[in-house]
C-alpha cells in the first residue's frame, strides 16, 4: 500500500467558500454584519463525491497511490481571521467535512484535523476539538506554529505555552504536522515562502530545546521536505555541535519526520541521501501548491512518487517510505484502516 | 584567483563591542543614559591586523582562497536597535573598520558595506552611506529585507519603497547581497532559520514582480545557497508557471545570484546541479555561523571550497564559480583590485 501523508481538501464544494466569505466579512466588520448560520451550509454528498472523484481520487489512481492522510485546506485555516469563536466554528465545519469525505471514501482517505488556534490564544484551547476529531476517527492534527499569518510572533513550539496541547497529543497518540496557514503578510508568499519558512523555523526551534526529553513519544511531521533543512543539513549538524547539543539523530530524529513534498528529482534525491529513511514519509500535497505539468518531464510537478520511483532505493526502504513509517508515526492508522475494511 | 564573495568581520576588536553595548544601552534607556562618543573608540591597527591574521587570513591560506569580499558582521548590524541616527553612526563605524581592514590587507579583502536601515525608515535614507562607502572603494552593499529583526513586516523588496535605493545602486554599479541581521524574535534563530527564511522570502518576492524590467542591470545576491530555493527549485518553476510568469531563467536569472554557503557535500552537489553555473558565486561566510569541524570529514563545515573541489565540475565552470562570475556581479571589483595591486 502507498500512503500519501500530506493531502488537503483543496477542491471543496463552493458553498463552503460562500460561508467562509460571509464569516470573514462578519468577523472583520466590527459587529456591523451578522455571522452566517452554520445551518445555511448546503453541501450535498454528491458534491463532495464529485469534488473528490474528479481530483484527488483520480490522481491517486493515475499515480498509483492508495490512501491519503487528508486534512482541510491548509491555506484556508486562516487562524488570524476573527476571534476564537470564529476559529472554532470554522474548524468544526472544515473537520466535519473531512469526516464526510472519509466516510464516503473510507478506503482512500483518513482524517487529520485543523485546530481552532488564534493569535495569543493558548493552544490548550484546541484540545476539545482535537478530542472530538479523534473520536470521529482522525489520526492526527495540523498544528500552526504562527497563527498570526506571517509575522512569526507566537512563542516557539518548544515553549511551555504549547505543552498542555502536547500532553493531549501524547495521551491520544496522535502526531502533528507543523503547518502554517495562508499568509496575510504581503512580504511572505503563502506557498512560495511562508510554508517553507515555518518548516525551517520549527526545526531549528526543536534543535534548541529539550522538548523530546519532556515528551519522548511526541511525534512531529515537518512538511514540504522539511523546508530548507535537508539542503542545509550540514549547517544544522554544525550548529547543534557548536552549541554542544547531541547529534541530530539522538536529539530529535526519534520524534521528527519529513515528508517528500519536494517537486523535482534532484530535491528528492538530496532528501533521501541526507535524511535517514526511517524519518521520511511519502507525501505529495496534491492537489496543492503547484498544479502544473513540468514541461521538462511531461509529468505533474507534485507527482512525487515518480521521483522516488526513479531513485535506487531498496525494496525494504521503499516500503518504509511508502507505508511502514506511516504506521509508526500515526499509531491510530492501522486500527482505523481495519475498521474501514470492516465497513465501520 | 579564488574569490570568496561572502565574508563578515566577525572577529572584531573588543572595543567595538564595548561601544556597541553602550550605544545599545543608551538607545534603549529612553534618554536616561548618554550615547557613547565615537571618539572613545580605541582600535589600533595592530589589533585589527591580529584579528584578521589569526582568523580569516589564516583560513584563506589554509583553504587556498585568495580574496574575500568583506563586510561588517551581519548579525551585528542590528537595524532594529535604536533610531535612524543610532543606525547611521553604527553603520559608519562598522564600514570604516572594514575600510581599515582592506587598507591593511589590500590583496586579500575588498569592502562591502552595511547600510543604515531602520524599521519604517525609507531605504533611500541609506543612499548617502552607500555613496560614501563606494567612494572609499567598496564594491557592494548588504541590503536587509527585514529591519525589524525577525517579524518580516517591511514591504517586499519589489515594492516602490525600495526603488530610490535601487536607482542609486544601478547608478553606482554595485550589487546588493540580501542579508538580514540578528533576530530579536525568540521564535526565529538567527543563523538556523532567520537567514535562510529571509533568503527564501526574497526569492519568491522577485518571482512575483517586474523588478528587473524596471531595473535591468540591478544585481542581487541571495546568500546561504539561496535559502530553501535550490532544494525546492521544482516548486518555484511550477509556481512561476502556474502564475503565468516567464521561466525563472528569463524572469530573474539575469539578475539574481546564489552563493555556495551550504555546509555539506550533498547540498553543494544539488546547488550545482540545479542552478546554472553563471548564477553561482563561491562563498563560505567564514568565520561565521558554523565554526566547528565535521567529524564525518575531519574538515570545517564551512570549508565550502572542499565540496566544490570534490565535484566533477569542468575547468571553465570552476573558473566562473571561483572568479569569473564575481567580476560580472561586482563590476567595480576589477578596477579596485588593479588599484590595490598598484599600491593605491
Amino acid at each position: 500500500m502507498i500512503i500519501d501523508c500530506h493531502g488537503h481538501y483543496t477542491t471543496e464544494p463552493k458553498d463552503l467558500h460562500r460561508f467562509r466569505k460571509e464569516q470573514t466579512a462578519a468577523a472583520t466588520s466590527g459587529g456591523k454584519m451578522a455571522m452566517p448560520s452554520r445551518a445555511t451550509l448546503k453541501i450535498p454528498d454528491d458534491e463532495i463525491r464529485e469534488s473528490i472523484e474528479q481530483n484527488q481520487l483520480k490522481l491517486q489512481r493515475e499515480r498509483g497511490t492508495d490512501l491519503t492522510i487528508f486534512s482541510p485546506r491548509a491555506s484556508g485555516m486562516g487562524h488570524h481571521i476573527g476571534d476564537e469563536s470564529v476559529g472554532l466554528e470554522w474548524s468544526q465545519i472544515c473537520n466535519d467535512l473531512i469526516a464526510r469525505v472519509v466516510s464516503l471514501f473510507p478506503q482512500n482517505f483518513i482524517g487529520v484535523c485543523q485546530l481552532p488556534q488564534s493569535p495569543g490564544v493558548p493552544p490548550k484551547n484546541a484540545i476539545d476539538e482535537l478530542e472530538r476529531c479523534v473520536n470521529m476517527g482522525f489520526i492526527g492534527c495540523n498544528l500552526n506554529p504562527d497563527p498570526s499569518g506571517g509575522y512569526f510572533n507566537a512563542p516557539p513550539l518548544t515553549d511551555k505555552w504549547w505543552y498542555p496541547f502536547y500532553e493531549k497529543m501524547v495521551e491520544l497518540d496522535v502526531p502533528a504536522m507543523i503547518h502554517v496557514s495562508g499568509s496575510c503578510n504581503p512580504a511572505m508568499h503563502t506557498t512560495g515562502s511562508y510554508y517553507l519558512n515555518a518548516d525551517t523555523m520549527a526545526f531549528m526551534q526543536l534543535i534548541l530545546s529539550g522538548l523530546f526529553k519532556d515528551f519522548p513519544t511526541l511525534k512531529l511531521i515537518i512538511p514540504h521536505g522539511g523546508g530548507a533543512v535537508p539542503f542545509h543539513w550540514g549547517r544544522y549538524r554544525g550548529l547543534a555541535q557548536d552549541m554542544k547539543r547531541p547529534p541530530l539523530e539522538e536529539l530529535l530524529l526519534g520524534n521528527v519526520f519529513f515528508d517528500t513534498c519536494v517537486y523535482h528529482l534532484p530535491g528528492i534525491e538530496l532528501l533521501l541521501k541526507v535524511i535517514p529513511i526511517d524519518n521520511l514519509l511519502f507525501g505529495s500535497e496534491m492537489v496543492g501548491a503547484v498544479r502544473g505539468i513540468d514541461p521538462r518531464t511531461g509529468h505533474y510537478y507534485d507527482d512525487t512518487k515518480r521521483y522516488v520511483d526513479a531513485l535506487p532505493v531498496s525494496d525494504a526502504d521503499r516500503s518504509k517510505l511508502f507505508e511502514g513509517n506511516a504506521y509508526r508515526v500515526y499509531p491510530r492508522l492501522k486500527a482505523q484502516l481495519a475498521a474501514a475494511a470492516k465497513g465501520h
